[in-house]
């Protein structure tokens, strides 16, 4: 009953098989690995994007980043949800990597910026005035922090803003498979139909051992793109591993299977505690994320049995009056069991 | 007939297996994994420094770069050979990382520098004038960047003059396994009884997929490396997928029998070469690499015969008579078999 | 009737005369000129410190970021106000200089920081999460950027909650003479009394051509700082012209004197304003800065006359009914005039 | 005698006047006073550049480095001499600015970089191979670190050599005015139209107290200067002080004047120095500076004379015997008057 994290669940057999056979021989290293020319194919293909550049490298974070220094410079502001990675969780990188860029933190519901409120925080920039660091680039996540997706209207509403004043646009996709099953769009629905500029596509989380792809759907940073991996040190030397991964992946729409798993089993999980009495969704769960609020002692007893999950957040106590409610994070992963999901569900409801 | 590199040669099959069963359930992410314990152990045995720092990342640079920016300030230089894989292939990354950091290039046979060069380079930057660049650490690659090994006489040497000058000592272990094969010296020999302060211990180009460890033999600086990795986006999710590699690597010395092997193929091919007439070494083969020169005959029929290998420099031409030699590079690595060279030489000889 | 910034008013003529005298002749240049030892002489008896580190730069933004380089690593945050001149005024000077680090940012009445907001921001960051940008420095501002004054006691109290989390915190001082002028405060009460570990000593807006003082209460980052300043490209050739105007400042409590006659010109504005029917403070007037709302009619009339000040937030619009208060920014230096200040509350009050 | 450094020398009269003028009451800030619109006229005009961009900064580092910034990517490098200033004397300035762009040195007679050695270190650049820090920019110095000047043509010899390659050139005049007396070119000879992008045009060293302009002959990169001299803490809030300097330097030739006084004190101490027995130049005097060497007798007997000046290099004894000569640095200014000279040859012609 491990429902730490997507991070902490093992990767797809297809994957490990994936591997295997790439680990036959000799490759290029470096990134000119065949196998690199058929995943930037299939790509291309699931995104109906020909001419996209399609880069790989280990790290969500890397990804994030990498993108990121393309778009904007040490001078400017990146808009950002407040709760979003690159902020919460990244120890700075964005800042690192951009030489200085300043992340501009926006509220918002269940991860969401509202198109009024990127409008607002964008307009309220003094850009063009010498004393501000500028206007940059717009970032959002989808999946966002909180479990919701971003359906590809939402999307296009925030992304047109950014155009209307020259601002590219980036995706975290660490959980992109999640929200695209969510919401049923294709993934060129979801990203440069909708204006997505450059999308970090997540590998790791569902099923991967480390692998995300960065796409940019304008092609004309690509070489500098390949620069900063490099002094980044990114850049592989044994690429064909990643390579590997990202092939089976995209084999077969292996990437959507596992995501569908995944999903199905947040959604049986979500159910099942709202049929407690007391509990409740903080937040919408488009995939496989869960916020819930339920009582303590089913708390108590969940993790008594040994189920793994967070508090979220963090500070609250698990000593107090059993009916209380408590919030928490639930995270499934492709590997997330039936039994597992409903294990967890017998304990909380015999609590 | 691949010699092309030690980066284009297959992962080992006892790190493959490694893989697999780490591949097993659930495990803390971001080096919290429970093999991550074990390989810390493992490496602090190996090396008989029980309080050292361990971590693992995912490529050689970041392994050089990560460690550099703990050890050398922004305003500072960092001393090392012309030929250092810090200044040729790493794409600014050292000065990325240290936040501008100066590279001093030193010259030196076979890669090496000598202790009077460097005490020379040492003495002449008017450390402490607000003008200059002043003093930051040394960096040494072992095996070198021409293939031949430092002693651990060698390293102290070096190391010592450091120290007058309370200079850390770093060392590019990229090949550091082919290093002590080479040189019979013990892991405790060839590094901090040797004055080394900070290791990159290569594993990717000895038989892993990409996993490098950096080795601090003062922990001090242990937090440091940990945020400095973070916002370097070089902290793993998965981490398990690195430990398992390593561990495999340090079980039952496998990362000396895979570089006695590549050793061993270097030995016999070097041997081979040197039977033909005009053939000679530009430097010693203390490990797996093969800098030599031969008639540009041979190397026009061993390329016609499949061989991968560089003319070293790039620039030479294979056009011309047959009998002027050609320099060139050539690199064994732990799968390299009797029978590949075995066929190497027997298409050169015939030429 | 200018009043739309200190730092567009003249020199001080004592200031002039000393850089007049600093002309003759020949100084060793890049700090070594014997004026700067009698600054430093002069500023370590102002502020009872006889072992302060003493720096001279030419910008405001310069004494901030370079004291912040030293006292906040790059994975770091500086608790600051969320109008501060690091934030608002600086485009992202701050992040160039320390390398990444990230301002947080701390809403606050007045400008001042709650000694409760600082404590939950500080509390609020998980330390020693490596995930997380670690807790570095706070910086405040006296005065304020909204024109009131920190009281040492109030300095105190942010400073004892700083040293409790073992974090270094600096006084952006660009009016430090008014606010100390304000508080009847002594220069060590207001700064290292106070916990105050490095100052940036504000000239430029209180009657020099360009200088500020860095003054760092214990010397051991002296030469770091040193080193900053160089590659900062801040340490200035002809240094001897930045000593002349510190040394003129210092001299017979010169930097005093120009900040009450700023600060009583302030004090005689507000009041007359004040008089005037629908006018208010916005903030409490303890140095040398206004910030009222009164009828749109008395702003037309004033800026009809000539009068130079900035509708304070930009965005209000001088068309509309009379009555209607409209807030603004009016700040007054030591070559604010009687006459000056009468003029313009004719105009408003006659309006 | 003060022959250390024209650092060291005081300003002009006129600069003092202008100073003195420029202090009458309120002035806009940060660049917006009027007397840079004068400015920068009569710049374009002496330049015969109608378009160009005109920026003032207070020193000779910040003018290099911001210009570096603007025409260097991070990931590229800077082909400059070996003892170019921003080598030699920025402590890392331009690693800094430039976000870790390296400095290639290159070596080259009396300062000068000839056309063969930057053509052999560009085409010797592995550009387009992602493992090396890229092609980026060439800097020259002129007046060169040893005194000597580029001529109109030797300048276009090599900037046509960087624009073969589509590489920015930018030149290092803090001793500008010097050069342009010594090889009597005209502004625009010995810029634009000998291919020069970028120039920083030296103040400080010619009389001014503290002012270098930088011009960049195609103002595409205004924008971006004005940011990076933002956050590099290098823009002027009293902006004035800084424009009347130059307004002043830049009114009938003043500039040049001085230029010509230095250069012809330079020139009488050199043919002075010659007439010793034992005495050489050890390179060409075109400017103000002078490389000599002479007999180590009329070094000592310089110094107990109270001259001041630098053995070049640094490291050489005054102990020993009277007839070997030493090399040194000597250095005139506009202020250095016939009788200074004349003493000084005085007492070593009577040593």
């Amino acid at each position: 009953m491990i429902f730490s994290s997507d991070n902490a669940g093992p990767a797809a057999p297809e994957v490990m098989a994936a591997l295997m056979r790439a680990n036959e021989g000799y490759a290029a290293p470096y990134g000119n690995d065949p196998i690199m020319d058929t995943v930037r194919s299939l790509i291309r293909e699931a995104f109906e994007a020909p001419d996209a550049m399609v880069h790989l490298v280990a790290t969500g974070t890397a990804a994030n980043v990498l993108s990121l220094a393309c778009l904007c410079p040490p001078w400017a502001r990146v808009y950002t949800h407040e709760a979003a990675h690159i902020e919460e969780d990244e120890c700075g990188a964005p800042e690192f990597y951009t030489g200085g860029a300043k992340l501009q933190l926006l509220p918002g519901d269940h991860g969401k910026i509202a198109p009024e409120t990127l409008r607002a925080a964008i307009e309220g920039t003094d850009h063009g005035f010498v004393h501000t660091v500028q206007r940059g680039a717009v970032s959002i996540t989808n999946l966002t922090e909180s479990g919701a997706a971003y359906t590809p209207d939402e999307v296009a509403a925030l992304s047109s803003i950014a155009k209307e004043f020259d601002l590219p646009f980036h995706m975290d996709g660490a959980r992109f498979s999640n929200a695209l099953v969510g919401t049923n769009a294709t993934p060129a629905d979801m990203t440069w139909k909708a204006g997505v500029d450059a999308l970090s596509f997540g590998g790791t989380k569902n099923g991967l051992l480390g692998v995300e792809a960065v796409i940019f759907f304008d092609p004309a940073k690509a070489w500098e793109f390949e620069l900063r991996r490099k002094r980044g040190a990114h850049l592989f030397s044994k690429h064909r591993y990643l390579s590997a991964q990202m092939e089976a992946y995209m084999t077969d729409d292996l990437w959507l299977s596992l995501a569908r798993r995944a999903n199905a089993a947040a959604r049986k999980l979500s159910d099942g505690i709202l049929a407690l009495e007391g509990a409740s969704m903080l937040h919408p769960v488009d995939g496989n994320e869960i916020f819930a609020a339920f009582p303590r002692g089913a708390h108590r007893a969940a993790m008594a049995a040994g189920a793994q999950y967070y508090l979220w957040p963090f500070n609250q106590s698990l000593d107090g009056p059993d009916h209380e409610p408590l919030s928490c994070r639930l995270v499934c992963n492709w590997a997330t069991t039936d039994e597992m999901v409903e294990e967890f569900l017998s304990v909380i409801s015999n609590a």
